[in-house]
């Protein structure tokens, strides 16, 4: 049943389309806005409004950043030499927080996916060779996720990149770190065997 | 990590501030409103907004309103000669999805609660007096929760009520619709027992 106050069910309604949030949390957020005091309330929707208004995607990179440039590609300390290949810009925060990664960057967009009607044309691939070419990259790891799509990415990224002559790289599969041998799933097993160093 | 972009990890803080909202599912959210199209997180904004602004307490009752009276007070076939007392406007939402009640309602905002430094002085009764007086009130239903604040809320308002010689009522406290007997608890029980009706 909607709520009986007009403008309370259209914020509970724009709350609903958060993911994983269903009409009984958006009514509590609904009611935190309520008896939250009004600056509070107006610094949300300000922060909702900024976001849109402020961010856009790096010219170099297609990371998100508020410049032209991205904090990874405007900063002189990084190594330009290697490019980490990643589906999504929220992939970036993820290896910047691992914290070994020293190079710059590369984002897709998405990866290829044949049932969502997405291929290689959808994604920034075109502005990743004209960065090969301008630049002197010496490696590409590509780092898009384990699961069909990624890999699918991961396969058709190599042939394209082969031509180049640059080293090309895939981030490891295996194991996580803390994963039981026992309850991991045969094609991360498979991958971990292959993947085996010497001690 | 706080997120490198800056709007985005100022989001992300108003995010968490949602009851039940951590850092992980904020993140999400702010997502959400990168990847949204401008206008829908423009409305979510929006609608944050009008919420503020519109939404204030009716002045007969308390209840949630976008006008001076709520939608409740101002319908001339709801029976204004029974009221029905609960603790917060969200109260009122349940019980008219309950669907059987079509009396008036009045929104103490809050319960007695010791341990907070809440008294009755700090909830509306004072109002529910003066309505008692101004109107031909025929009984008052005391709909607080079922909890320690809501039982010695309705105890207060008993005895403060007593002296008006108006009939006042306590919503049935028992085993909810589907409630299973065996793993009910013992108070519950016990007013179950007492609460008893004959068939």
């Amino acid at each position: 049943m909607p709520n009986s106050v007009q403008s309370i069910e259209k914020l509970i309604e724009q709350l609903t389309k958060f993911p994983g949030v269903g009409r009984r949390s958006a009514a509590r957020m609904a009611d935190y806005i309520l008896q939250a005091p009004k600056e509070e309330a107006l610094a949300l929707a300000g922060a909702i409004i900024k976001v849109k208004e402020n961010v856009r995607q790096c010219k170099v990179c297609n990371n998100l950043s508020e410049a032209e440039l991205c904090a990874v590609c405007n900063d002189l300390r990084r190594n330009k030499e290697i490019i980490c290949v990643v589906e999504n810009p929220q992939d970036i925060e993820a290896i910047e927080k691992a914290g070994n990664y020293t190079g710059a960057y590369h984002v897709l967009m998405g990866a290829i996916s044949p049932l969502d009607g997405k291929g290689p044309q959808d994604l920034k691939i075109e502005s990743l060779m004209s960065r090969l070419k301008n630049n002197h990259v010496k490696e590409i790891i590509i780092a898009t996720d384990a699961d069909t799509e990624g890999q699918i990415t991961a396969l058709y990224l190599t042939r394209a990149l082969k031509p180049t002559g640059i080293k090309i790289s895939r981030i490891g599969l295996g194991l996580p770190v803390g994963g039981n041998l026992e309850y991991s799933d045969p094609t991360t097993l498979a991958h971990a065997l292959d993947s085996r160093k010497e001690l």
